[in-house]
């Protein structure tokens, strides 16, 4: 049985003032639960239709009425826990690293994580605008991913100038990426979804790229920052 | 001022069965708007808060609160318009084609109709299990592409089978895009994003293909179908 005092905790840490002064997040759904209890975050509490199985003081079974009050998803999946947002790793300042410039959609945000997963890119370094990852959204997009890659909020101006590695960011008219000459290491750039790459950070940006349209002329103007990131990286690493 | 049977007509029109019946689609959000405009699709009414300065008959000056009764969106965007369904062409049976084998999310479903406008994929073919492409979510996604790439729904079997175009498809266990020799002319086939391509369309398939996974064991399982679909557009455009 649910007390008030649970449902208002829960609920709360749908907004990133209450995650901040908490310290805790909200994951949704028995795998990405599964996946986050075997990595290395910290299971504050599991409210499950279904036994997991795991130690019974962290476990809370409930029913499905109540799963809905406490749930942000339409159709709840079995299971919500929450768990400690953990203090991130200082950045690794080597390989190629992804920046992200004041993304706002959570989903897209979400999708970027997983590909930073997918492609080996364990450093992902967002601007203080962008989303926090830690939105229940964001979290329900990795399907896992957020628990392996390391995420650090920064001023982005002043990491990029301090960073020593190239820096790449994506332009409507950079330099086509199918012939650019890419590294191994290397900060990649995204920018926001409306207005792209801010002009403080664009001054700072040595290496413009874009992904060239092979539609004709009336053809969408700008690819999704997801999809595009997903080629951008995907062209970095079969070079 | 709005009337009762004007919201209802309007707000029925988020479901698929009534879209059927009446054969008419929401448009959300200014700029998609003005690209529908322009485009063959013929619009039925527009319901915003500011002028368009289109034909004064086509247009309704609505109040936000007004606009607020009749929009799918949490934050509506100034004004919305409905549209007439039009009938898809026929599949043009030449270059590059996208076949969607059951894809359920209908951001997913507008993602990839923008890749395909930015790709020069004329023509998208989905499998009836499919989102419909008039879904309100889908159009949100398409960003104005759903009027530049032909759509057709239908028995995907029969489709490949009848086609005489090499049948490309995504799985796990393909062979690597990369090295893989990719041909200017095909159909690409994208399964579900629980179950990826079903066991009825595997057997047509003579290309499977795959992305390569390079962070480490523990790393994401999959890729997220529409930057699945990304990578494999930007691949058989490259080459």
């Amino acid at each position: 049985m649910l007390s008030k005092n649970q449902i208002k905790f829960i609920t709360c840490l749908k907004q990133k003032k209450y995650r901040m002064q908490h310290g805790f997040f909200v994951v949704e759904g028995v795998k990405t639960i599964q996946e986050l209890l075997q990595s290395k975050f910290v299971l504050h509490a599991l409210y499950t239709t279904e036994s997991f199985n795991i130690d019974a003081k962290d476990e809370i079974l409930i029913s499905e009425t109540e799963l809905k009050r406490i749930s942000f998803l339409t159709t709840p999946n079995k299971a919500l826990a929450v768990f400690r947002i953990p203090e991130p790793k200082s950045i690794n300042r080597k390989g190629l690293i992804v920046a992200l410039d004041a993304i706002r959609d959570p989903g897209n945000l979400g999708t970027i994580i997983r590909l930073c997963d997918w492609f080996g890119v364990t450093d992902l370094v967002c601007s203080k605008a962008t989303v926090d990852c830690f939105n229940p959204k964001v979290i329900q997009a990795t399907m896992g991913s957020i628990a392996r890659v390391n995420i650090n909020y920064v001023d982005l101006v002043d990491f990029l100038n301090e960073v020593t590695l190239p820096v790449f960011g994506a332009f409507m008219d950079g330099e086509t990426v199918y012939t650019k000459k890419l590294l191994k290491e290397g900060v990649l750039v995204m920018g926001n979804e409306a207005n792209g790459v801010s002009k403080e950070v664009e001054a700072i940006i040595t290496e413009k790229i874009s992904i060239p349209r092979f539609g004709n002329l009336q053809a969408t103007e700008s690819l999704n920052v997801a999809t595009a990131t997903a080629i951008f990286l995907s062209e970095f690493r079969r070079s």
